[in-house]
């Protein structure tokens, strides 16, 4: 039984992502109609300018003014896809004041100030989704959210960010350095002009805070995500990872701590064995694993961006959240009950890849492996090579919190018989 | 805010599955109290043996009625996990019709009367959640059924038996034959005694059935997926598979006609390419990959089988229907609008590897090519390797309709110089 009254969707923007939105919603408008059980007519685009032309969008549904649409009244559900902090968080907060649900990307937005915005949703009965916000079309906060509700989330691992995936597999593939490899990725249209929230891992952090919070039921705060960029990866890195049977992915982890009494979120680049699922992750494809107490090991992978991958994701929630107004409820609203304190990058468990430049004399060695007995950081495999009076030493750790091997770091730079640390790398997925 | 009286669960069936999940429900009563914002408790269970020991389920919370459980008129969900069709339907539909919703991992049930189970739940107000039912602890059945519900799902393939992945795994890096393979998966216990549901592929038909009537919004029965087990399979298969830099996996093919007016399900062996992430799923894994139109290529995957994964998907479905109680809402129910007819294999457009025996003759080569031709199916490669007065010949053909393939392989067959035809295996995933 269909209704017949449709229900109608603000698009805040109509850029990358909201064209592809409208696209849609056009297009499969009676497949939409369907599924949700009554139709659902676009009934405002608001833009920041007004006379692109938008092929598609009925001109007479655009607007400047995204205040005033989001304050008709008469909106079901808003779509922010403006992006950034400002004005979407104020439009999000006014939406719902004003009886729609919110349906959006917006992953910087969400990191910082999710527990808001929720806080928002649950006072004025209104829904808050998010899908897209977290690797593009890949179904992964819902799985996350729902299908995973009756287990427990020990572990999220995973590639999150398209362009420095497509950059590091380009280093990986061609042997080519890091600012070669950026320059394709410009040239093709999978880096920004200004690359920074990519590769200096920004955008991974906010999704690592999103995630973690969502796995665990607790908030995780941008802050509270340790974050290092992959702009220091070095060809040199990679053929150290070969001969380690690994390859190099920039990772956002989330994990319980093993006594489960804490909660750790970090973004950094890592060697990974090539055995490992996330590994044969190429181009700008993202891919998560999850680990969990009943389920095991899931894997998640997809398109992580894009105007149509995204828009999907976005599209998917606003079924959901139409289903939910026809049925007069909302979804689940924030999961946080366990407020289970976030400790710092130093409680992280985990493994050092360290390359050393090193006097080539005796006792050289003795006094390295001294230093990390010292910190209590036990050596899993040392290879040495030697280069005309000069050495290399390269040393795998067994596993030890990162406070332990980054003061195992400081320590050997002060002495005289290293001439200095080539590389560091943590290794991770074993 | 925590309502104080508990939502109740019955749970049918205290197996391999059942038993996962009254322990579970046991040691995270309070995190599902959490997340479902009320307590839930465990009513009753429901099984054939009263007297057997059972680690954790109180002796008083035993019944061999599960009839009476289910008419009990308190419970809010029941937890089929018996299995077979009957008693399980009727107890289902007794659910329903005394208030209770439902969460089943019964894929040969759901295969068979998914559509009147349904209506049942519809008629009384009740929900019936199946995850479980395909790929077991895989967020499959929400994703798709959800998240990609503002999508059009062009196709599914995947790897839904864990049994006949395990076996097909063992021949391929082992390079056994299949009754060496299945002698070591029945030790290892990943097949059962009588592994005929598995290997005959009667269990992932179901699932095809399943995931086909969710993915393109129609009803897909068990009788429209066509079905071939994976027994024939060889060593000689898996040598000619690597020679094309392929490998074999028993596949559940969904798809969606190219003119969008139809669609087919089949179930058989497959070669696909290496490259392509199906062929990476290793041991009893499952994984499926998913097409569509906005989202692109997904793929889900994790354990498809097993106590505890099962039991992580059954207690997801049994949150989910508790908030909907909570909200006085049913979640989605089937959504069969598209009404889309099911085409027959002839109808199925694929490619098929062909290795023939042939007479070591001038013109045999010309012969068979004659015979392609006058089928309306292309050639793509062919190799042609002598023997001592025989020789084998081995034709992969472009893409063809299955019905042309088929008639190709009967008329070779009745050529004299065909001595025989050695494999036929289709060719997907390129
Ligand atoms: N692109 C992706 O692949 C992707 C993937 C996942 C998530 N996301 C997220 O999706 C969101 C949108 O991304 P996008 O790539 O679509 O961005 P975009 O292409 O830059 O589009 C932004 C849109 O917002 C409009 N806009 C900007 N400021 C506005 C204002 N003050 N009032 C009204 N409209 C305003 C712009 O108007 P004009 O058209 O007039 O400039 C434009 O239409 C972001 O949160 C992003 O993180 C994007
Ligand atoms: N096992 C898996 O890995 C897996 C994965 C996905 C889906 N599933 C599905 O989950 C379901 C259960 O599988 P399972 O492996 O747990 O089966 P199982 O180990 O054979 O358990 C079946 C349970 O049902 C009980 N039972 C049988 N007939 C009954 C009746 N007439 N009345 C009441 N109880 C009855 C049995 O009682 P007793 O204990 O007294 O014999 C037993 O506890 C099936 O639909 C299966 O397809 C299983």
């Amino acid at each position: 039984m269909m209704r017949t009254r449709p229900l109608k969707v603000a698009l805040l923007g109509c850029g990358v992502v909201g064209s592809e939105v409208a696209r849609i919603m056009t297009t499969h408008a009676d497949d939409l109609a369907a599924r949700i059980g009554a139709p659902v007519e676009l009934a405002g685009v608001a833009v920041r300018r007004p006379d692109k032309v938008r092929g598609g969008v009925p001109a007479e549904l655009i607007t400047t003014d995204a205040t005033a649409l989001v304050k008709r009244g008469d909106i079901d559900v808003v779509v922010e896809v403006i992006g950034g902090i400002e004005p979407a968080r104020t439009l999000i907060t006014t939406a719902f004041e004003h009886g729609a649900s919110v349906v959006s990307a917006n992953k910087a937005l969400l990191a910082q100030d999710g527990a808001s915005l929720y806080a928002a949703a649950e006072q004025h009965g209104q829904d808050l989704y998010y899908e897209a916000a977290v690797a593009g079309a890949i179904p992964l906060i819902r799985p996350l959210r729902e299908s995973l509700a009756g287990d427990k989330i020990n572990r999220v691992m995973g590639i999150v960010n398209g362009t420095t995936n497509f950059i590091l597999d380009k280093m990986d593939t061609s042997g080519a350095g890091y600012s070669e490899a950026l320059d394709e990725a410009t040239a093709l249209g999978y880096a920004e002009a200004d690359p920074t929230a990519d590769v200096e891992a920004f955008d991974a952090a906010a999704k690592a805070a999103i995630l973690a919070g969502i796995a665990f039921h607790t908030r995780v705060r941008l802050d509270d995500v340790y974050r290092e960029g992959m702009t220091e990866v070095t060809a040199a890195d990679f053929a150290s990872a070969k001969e380690m049977g690994c390859t190099i992915k920039l990772l956002a982890i989330c994990e319980r701590a093993a006594d489960g009494g804490s909660v750790t979120a970090r973004v950094h680049p890592a060697m990974i064995p090539l055995s490992h699922p996330l590994a044969s992750v190429r181009e700008a494809y993202n891919a998560v694993f999850v680990e969990a107490e009943a389920a095991g090991q899931l894997m998640f992978y997809g398109p992580g961006a894009g105007g149509s991958p995204t828009a999907s994701a976005v599209l998917g929630d606003v079924v959901a959240v139409c289903r939910n107004r026809l049925n007069e409820a909302t979804g689940p609203g924030e999961s946080a009950y366990t407020q289970l304190p976030v400790s710092s990058m130093g409680e992280v468990v985990t493994r050092y890849h360290i390359s050393l430049d090193v006097a080539d004399k005796p006792g050289v060695l003795a006094q390295v492996a001294t230093v990390f007995a010292e910190h209590g950081v036990s050596i899993d495999t040392v290879r040495q090579q030697g280069k005309d009076g000069e050495a290399s030493l390269v040393v795998v750790t067994h596993r030890a919190p990162d406070a332990a091997l980054s003061g195992t770091v400081e320590a050997l730079r002060k002495l005289d018989t290293v001439r200095g640390v080539a590389s560091i790398m943590r290794v991770e997925g074993e």
